[in-house]
């Protein structure tokens, strides 16, 4: 097909609307220069008609069958990847990540999509439990009780800066809420909204496809600080998925929790992924290992949330020499374009804070165009980390900080002063073992996900994977971002006691109309 | 075996602690004396034993086998049961309820310890899943990722009044976060230290003939201003499980948000848990709806959480018949002793302000004793319902709305206008069905549990059953604090990324020695 027009506007409820505020522009980081159109701003009225169809379509969009919800999910993973090209275009003029990188991120953005519409045909998510009458039990009777798990309501999604696609309109939170049965009204990230307008009209597309309420999916442009909180206190909407700044997620807890009926709030904030290096892995050979960590710290510029912000080196020997491969790799390293002249710029102030904490282990070149900051490692030794919390912040960008230990002994104290991280990973040989076993429990409660010989950039969407953990990587470490387990966030339960068949839902009807998994007297069936 | 001598004191981790502060005695409501021995208050300080035991528990009482784990438990209820006649004629004394209801109770609490045993062996609640490598996938290989859940860290419980044992010191919130794996701290109800005491004990000597570490389970006295907002803001609390007033929810919740790292709380607060009556449940004989209303409405005094305080009927002939049934039996019913004094006090003020905003329709005499109000009955029509919000709060006790309603197509309308509830009821027959259908997608959005042609006092415990429901009822509606799906509150996901078999948690080895159900591949195994 050919990619439609771009219309510089919000998408509510199927129609395209203007609004009533200024026009902003895309901003190209490569070259700076403004990009066509401009998106013209909603207000808080207009919003309202938004969360309004949201709410509106809410009860037919949960009462959907497994396969029509399914379709759908399908669907709108169809019309994504049959904006071509186009869509890649506009990704990468509004970004400046590269054309694989993009490609990649789609792939990953469609297939998420098509793995919940797996999740819908399943059924596990409908937590279908039936605890039957016992009428002669004695010495009362028991009552026939059922439970499900029902979807929350509209959901409100604000897309990140980083991943114009996996974690925007279509992302992870799009997809899973959708997925749960619960319409979303999407606030667009002002750096990307030719992609994002794409993208709305691909979902708007299979919305209206598959004869499905169009207030299941709206997209709206307008100011976070007027728009954007009166999204969450909005009061049809029921919860609220971010990937952002920590600021900026517990902005939206705070209004949350400010509601007369406060909501979830799923914010995914921020993490510096700690790496430890136990010696054997440097025993032979510290080439890969120090490419490992190159490509993974500077790839996408460093903008991913699990990109390894710092990481535990032996002193000595060994250390030094994966440190000397480091420092040579990244000395030849040329800066990569970042997200925005802001990002940017936020990178830089981070930066050169931690000039006067630790000491520049190497530097690279500035890259090409105003918004290409040189790479930087910084080195130090565990002590001043310990005893640092500025050394403990997250940069987002090329930037990681390598801490210095003597002794592998010393590391889950260490790593008990970490506040909570989206990954942890251990880099270890046959002998290290017993530290490695010393360190995971420690790890386990300071992170969603642990990983053993390997880089945590490059997260893999399936059943089994966690994106998330402990506050502030995540404002709900009970939750993952990523992953077909990220629909239980838009869920709870309902029980239902003495129904009759005909009133009870599918899910729990004796029939088992969906075929759906259940806990039957507390066993799987 | 002999009940323990009650001490007057605190448990920290195995020990009786004296606490610095004054002795509260509790008072028996029947008679208004002051009942020995007087418990002493603990400072902040010492506070931090229970917590920083429970810190140090954690580590091993999360990683026991689910034998060991499921033993533990059992004992737990054993121990319990042991205590015998001591432990009913000390609540008795201490709540004035009667020995048949706390009987029962005893029952349901040690029950509900050994269902969670069969929980911990049955293994769900790991949620382990595995997404195995595909080492030959392209674009990339896909590596090993697994998932388990794991328990949060040490619990603070809050016990609730107005059940001394189900949940108090081993009620549902301790027994869900010990199966979890959570070491708790419980903060006694002043209203009932010696059965507290008493279970307390019983605890103990589980914990401590089954090996384990001392502050797995530790119970203070404490003002609540002072010891209950430091437990709440204490690092080593990771969750918080709480049953009682709306003000008092409210206060921890403010205080875990408050916190550098906030933490989950679970209040369960209020709740009318409306009941409406569709015109052909009241077709034939009225008696025994009226009786199963007023023995619902009027039991244990009316203190029970899920007591029916609104009940929609309809006007006319049938609805009058109805109420003329229920005014008789409240007219001839006495007042039952309420658990405290500042309990029935609350009561009295808040059927005074009802009665400036709703007709009286039948009252009581007053009971024995200081703390035994008449119950009263009120009445209104469904338009002076839904446009007083005096209308829709809870008087906690033995008091009830009577709202008149002219169709039942405005149930839907008024359903609509209520808070979040813990359940709905819905008392209808063959030629409701239309009606009760309508009704029912409103009402699971407003309550946890949808019961039909029932009442909604006598929670059973079991799988399906849920115990929560949207703000008010709950501060967290993805939650039940009743049946076995409460141990999830205390867990969260982690993900492990190509780690060894060796370095594997127990659930998600390949051997699978815990024999637990899995996910792979998305599919349950």
């Amino acid at each position: 097909m050919t990619a439609p027009e771009l219309t510089g506007h919000s998408l509510i409820a199927g129609r395209t609307v203007a609004g009533t505020g200024a026009s902003l522009h895309a901003i190209s980081p490569a070259t700076g220069e403004s990009l066509e159109p401009g998106y013209s701003q909603i207000d808080v009225e207009q919003l309202r008609e938004a969360t309004a169809a949201a709410a509106e379509a809410f009860s037919s969009f949960r009462s959907l069958s497994p396969d029509a919800h399914a379709d759908f999910l399908d669907a709108a993973a169809d019309e994504i990847d049959a904006l071509g090209d186009a869509l890649i275009d506009r990704a990468t003029q509004e970004t400046g990540l590269p054309v694989a990188r993009l490609t990649g991120e789609r792939a990953r953005t469609t297939n998420q999509l098509r793995m919940f519409a797996g999740v819908v045909r399943s059924g596990l998510f409908r937590g279908a439990r039936i605890d039957p009458a016992m009428p002669d039990r004695t010495p009362a009777p028991r009552l026939d009780i059922r439970q499900r798990k029902i979807p929350l309501g509209p959901v409100a999604v604000f897309g990140a800066s980083n991943f114009p696609l996996a974690f925007s309109t279509a992302g992870g939170d799009t997809a899973s809420a959708l997925a749960a049965g619960c319409p979303v009204v999407f606030k667009a990230h002002s750096s990307h909204p030719g992609t994002s307008e794409l993208v709305a009209g691909a979902i708007a597309r299979a919305v209206e496809s598959h004869g499905l309420h169009p207030g299941v999916f709206s997209q709206v442009f307008g100011p976070g600080r007027t728009v954007g909180q009166a999204l969450v206190a909005d009061p049809a909407i029921q919860a609220v998925g971010f990937t952002g700044s920590r600021a900026g997620g517990l902005a939206l807890v705070s209004a949350a929790q400010s509601r007369p009926a406060p909501i979830p709030v799923y914010a995914e904030m921020s993490s510096v992924n700690p790496v430890f290096i136990l010696p054997g892995a440097l025993a032979d050979d510290v080439a890969d290992l120090a490419d490992g960590y190159v490509a993974s710290a500077l790839g996408s510029s460093g903008q991913l949330c699990t990109q390894p912000g710092s990481v535990f080196v032996p002193a000595g020997e060994r250390g030094d020499a994966f440190v000397a491969a480091v420092t040579n790799a990244i000395e030849k390293a040329a800066g990569q374009t970042m997200l925005s002249p802001s990002i940017a710029g936020a990178w830089r102030d981070g930066a050169a804070t931690r000039d006067q904490h630790a000491e520049v282990a190497a530097r690279g070149t500035e890259g090409e165009g105003p918004n290409a900051p040189a790479p930087v490692i910084h080195a130090t030794d565990i002590e001043r980390f310990t005893s640092n919390e500025v050394l403990h912040e997250e940069i987002f960008g090329a930037a990681s900080l390598i801490v210095r230990y003597d002794d592998p002994r010393e590391l889950p104290t260490a790593a008990e002063q970490l506040e909570g991280q989206l990954t942890a990973t251990i880099q270890f040989a046959d002998d290290d073992v017993d530290q490695a076993a010393a360190l995971i429990p420690v790890l386990e409660r300071k992170a969603g996900r642990i990983l053993a010989n390997g880089w945590p950039t490059g997260v893999e969407v399936g059943h089994a994977v966690v994106h998330g953990g402990p506050f502030p990587a995540t404002s709900d470490a009970r939750a993952t971002s990523v992953g077909s387990l990220a629909i239980d966030r838009f869920l709870r339960p309902v029980a239902y006691q003495n129904l009759p068949e005909e009133l009870l839902p599918e899910p729990i009807q004796d029939a088992n109309p969906w075929n759906v998994p259940r806990l039957v007297d507390g066993s799987l069936t």
